[in-house]
């Protein structure tokens, strides 16, 4: 297995050089975390993440997840490696330090998340869904409820869980059928089967504290009908140690393509006793508030992944010997050139590496906004803020999945055979990628989230947060022309994108079946140009800071290389999205289901 | 895991009514194989993969390989399918009569092949290596070599490998070390490591014969030094049974991503006794016969995984309740519409249906050329159909594999969740169909041999079977109204493709790293017009028998919306290719190794 090395230059350029987010500094509770506080913090997420996760992800996957008797024991190294992380302080960082937490900005917890999803997917999906858990109660929860609950979740002796599908409905809730009874005590008694729990059971923690949707009594059918409540594994007694067992078990784990160390399941819940979080009925909006922070943390996974692929391919490309260059030998001191010289295999590399770099800057960008919907004073730039992040948010987890799978891919045919088998270990991100496309909403469901819930809404409001300042910075370069073969081809997937948009937001109005026909298209159209315009701002930092402070180690030529190849090799995807998203519905629901 | 049907429906399409191929039986040789044989024939095909080979597809990549002291077990059910399949004749249907064959068109066996890797992959891997092994000997092997070893390979009771990579040398067969010694007795001592060697050892036949590449001490360096031997596991006896163990082991099977059924072998060919096939120093032309055979047969696998993904997807399409379309309810009874209401599950569904039956076509249309390159009376006719064979046979194995994998992909999308699980099978196909993308050439070397040997080739010739019929074609088409939806875009593709062809050749002449640029994505633009040209035959097909006969079935009709929906929503990708080849490649070439 290759190495993993933390992409710290590159994250430094993002967050301090590109996006400017040393001003977060000077928002309400970020007042400590300027550029000498950020780097270290990084830099030690590294080391634990190259050090201690990255060296147990290959034989996690071998060894998996084993139920005995009821209880998950996760692989070799995975206790030992959790004891570290948490004694790390890394559970708590994002997390409020009214409950221990440290309050890091957003827009450097996407570099940490980034980097232990890079080097042991399955292991981060243990603190990640605790942190969904964490959410949840922190936003809804009833003071007594985060009391209890919070700082075990925030020091990370305890997890969390999101107890969400059933085995007949996964996005659409409103056909799940787990129970709560009211008791007399103002708990509640909570039965019903839910199935794909990760880390639903595990042995890394004293105790489990799932997040569970289900129907009270009274509730009205479908999805407005569903109520959160918190079930934990143990009882917490008076002093807030593990008490009692609870009524849910682990009945079974499943048999996954990939992401093996991670847990995946089938919880029991038979009486269980539990407390319910926000209003009566109100369950989905109370769960949607950490599905969203869930989806752009997905996000993160596709980046880690996407970044860890591209660091064994580039490994592999520089020592595999095979064949010469077209053009002549580049090494004549060995048998064969490294397969680094050949066209095809670059562009392979700089399909990964504009993936990987532009994703990373999508993703500093949107939680920088994520940031400032929190904690900026003004109200209006925090509902603006808010609105960009509710627009972006599915595009980052399906755009950065897509891209995430589609680097794995790349790296293993830059491999070749070598890719296929297990030693090398990037038939692992391959598999592990995968299910990010699929899990806290299919990207297909993602695509209807943008087009049916964030394109039309409000009158537009939503675009216009990211229409407007792509308009301009189009425009406000236009004349410049060091600029020019970075505007143009964003100027036109620009237009394209605002053409696609008219269209289907009006043949939607029509027939909603339209805007279902052209939504996968047009997210990917979206975040091609997304991408687009972030890769022609990360030319012209480079151009300006290679001006300012010159470019020793050539990163800052290698960016505007970078650049021009996605302007030039991706970026013309756009058109040919268009054309699809044009065509229109009509052929797509001709044909009667027995048809097919 | 569900069901597979066999698609004889479209297969009789493909073969009676779209290409015409009862007129092979005109061809000397294949006399007998008219319709009424034909039909019989795939109908067993089918039905011996329906309910022999496919229910053993899950359960055979649960298990397992096994190595025990030097033996390979391949999973229950395996040796006794092979049986049947032996028994029933499968092993030597398209071999030589000769030697025990049935010698049924090429055109056929494709079908039967496509029906084979939608039910076993793996399975399919041990009769497949052992035909490619079958085709070295044939056109290569000495009479005496064919007469031991032919009827063996034919019957099924031994079978064969190929023998060509080692540790540091898979696509640079100019690299390889193993060693053969002349013997006083004509034979040869072969010595050395070959690794990724499917079929190498297994259970399933009481020999093996390997096919195995080697140096004799005399040969030149590199690629020309390189000969092709014969080397059995078992000696045969004068009997012809299997004598004395051979000196060559397996020494290891490979822990792979997927097709674990099948057996990849690290096998040690310590002094082994062997025979020279062909001339010396002449063994990779030998191979290429094979190879070329191989990476046809290759795309058949594509194509089954891709099949049986459609299978897979629209059953679950059909079963999973989920949600209601957004048009309103179309299920009142049941507590959900089921998910092939939605647009963008039709699309997913579509895209697959495109694939699958275009690559059928493609596959059917160059078997029958390859049969007319061996059978036709007509030197002139032979030489074309050899042109062309040459010239599609990378764009099959590559284009085939990846719709494969994407098909595949698209599959898990549909099912969601439940594909990721191994219980419906769908994420086996993944995994199965990643290799193929891989092996006999990754997909990247299919692109440069078609840039770089098919493309300029003999001023042009190559191209010209396969540019001369489809011009022909649109301009015999452009007058006919009810063919415009189709005529129209598969111009614009072709035109992109003229386009992109001209920029090639002359900047490949140029400078042969713009060549290796251009390759992935040109062999693309190449491969998705090929299926816009069969795809609006199809549709014309279609309109002309649903007036002749009618459509009862309304198959017909279903392929005419297909057809549309591939020109609507996959040919406009061909845009997005030309404008990345005519990028070119300096972006490419301009960062240096160590900036990556």
């Amino acid at each position: 297995m290759a190495d993993y090395t933390p992409p710290l230059r590159d994250m430094r350029f993002v967050y301090h050089e590109l996006l400017g987010c040393d001003d977060l500094a000077e928002l309400p509770g970020f007042e400590e975390f300027t550029a000498d506080l950020i780097d270290p913090i990084l830099e030690e997420a590294g080391k634990i993440c190259a050090e201690v996760l990255h060296p147990i992800n290959r034989s996690g996957d071998e060894e998996g997840c084993r139920l005995e008797n009821g209880v998950v024991r996760t692989p070799a190294g995975f206790p030992e490696a959790y004891r570290q992380f948490r004694e790390g302080g890394w559970t708590a960082i994002t997390c409020d330090p009214e409950y221990g937490g440290q309050g890091l900005p957003a827009a450097a917890d996407v570099l940490v998340t980034e980097m232990i999803c890079s080097a042991n997917l399955s292991f981060g999906m243990y603190p990640g869904l605790s942190h969904g858990a964490y959410l949840a109660l922190h936003s809804h929860g009833s003071e007594e409820l985060k009391r209890a609950y919070l700082p075990k979740l925030v020091d990370g002796t305890w997890s969390g869980t999101m107890c969400l599908t059933e085995p007949h409905c996964g996005t659409d809730l409103g056909l799940l059928r787990t129970k709560a009874e009211p008791q007399d005590d103002g708990s509640f008694r909570v039965t019903g089967t839910k199935i794909f729990i990760s880390a639903g059971e595990h042995d890394l923690t004293e105790n489990i504290i799932h997040l569970v949707l289900a129907r009270l009594p009274d509730a009205p059918k479908g999805s407005r009908g569903i109520s959160l409540f918190v079930v934990p594994k143990f009882l917490p007694t008076a002093e807030g140690t593990p008490g009692e067992r609870n009524g849910v078990m682990c009945s079974s784990i499943e048999h996954k393509m990939g992401i093996k160390a991670s847990s995946t399941c089938v919880m029991n819940f038979d009486e269980a006793q539990g407390w319910l979080v926000g209003a009566p009925h109100k369950g989905l909006q109370a769960m949607f508030t950490m599905m969203n922070n869930e989806r752009l943390a997905v996000g993160g996974q596709g980046l880690g992944l996407a970044e860890a692929a591209y660091q064994g391919s580039v490994a592999y490309a520089r020592e595999r010997l095979q064949g010469r260059s077209l053009t002549g030998t580049k090494a004549p001191d060995k048998p064969a050139d490294p397969i680094i010289v050949h066209p095809d295999v670059r562009r392979m590399l700089l399909l990964q590496r504009a993936a990987t770099e532009g994703c990373r800057a999508m993703a500093v960008w949107v939680a920088k906004e994520l940031d400032k919907q929190e904690r900026h004073p003004e109200p209006e730039v925090r509902k603006a803020s808010e609105d960009f992040v509710a627009l972006m948010t599915p595009i980052v987890k399906a755009l950065f999945t897509d891209l995430g799978f589609e680097n794995a891919n790349l790296g293993m045919q830059v491999l070749g055979g070598h890719g296929y088998i297990r030693e090398h270990g990037m038939e692992q991100y391959v598999r592990d990628a995968r299910i990010t496309q699929i899990y806290e909403g299919t990207n297909g469901i993602q695509a209807l989230d943008l087009v049916g819930r964030k394109l039309g809404a409000n009158g537009g409001r939503y675009l216009r947060r990211f229409f407007h300042p792509v308009a301009e910075y189009i425009e406000g370069h236009a004349e410049t022309p060091e600029m020019a073969p970075y505007i143009a081809p964003l100027a036109k997937a620009f237009g394209r994108l605002q053409t696609a948009t008219g269209t289907v937001a009006q043949r939607g109005l029509a027939n909603p079946d339209e805007a279902g026909a052209a939504a996968t298209d047009y997210m990917r159209l979206f975040g091609l140009t997304a991408l687009g315009y972030l890769w022609a701002r990360m030319a012209e930092t480079a151009m300006a800071k290679s001006r300012e402070s010159g470019d020793a180690d050539g990163f800052y030529a290698a960016k505007q290389v970078t650049a021009r190849f996605y302007m030039e090799r991706v970026l013309p995807q756009t058109g040919a999205l268009l054309s699809q998203i044009m065509a229109g519905g009509q052929t797509l629901m001709a044909l009667d289901e027995a048809a097919f």
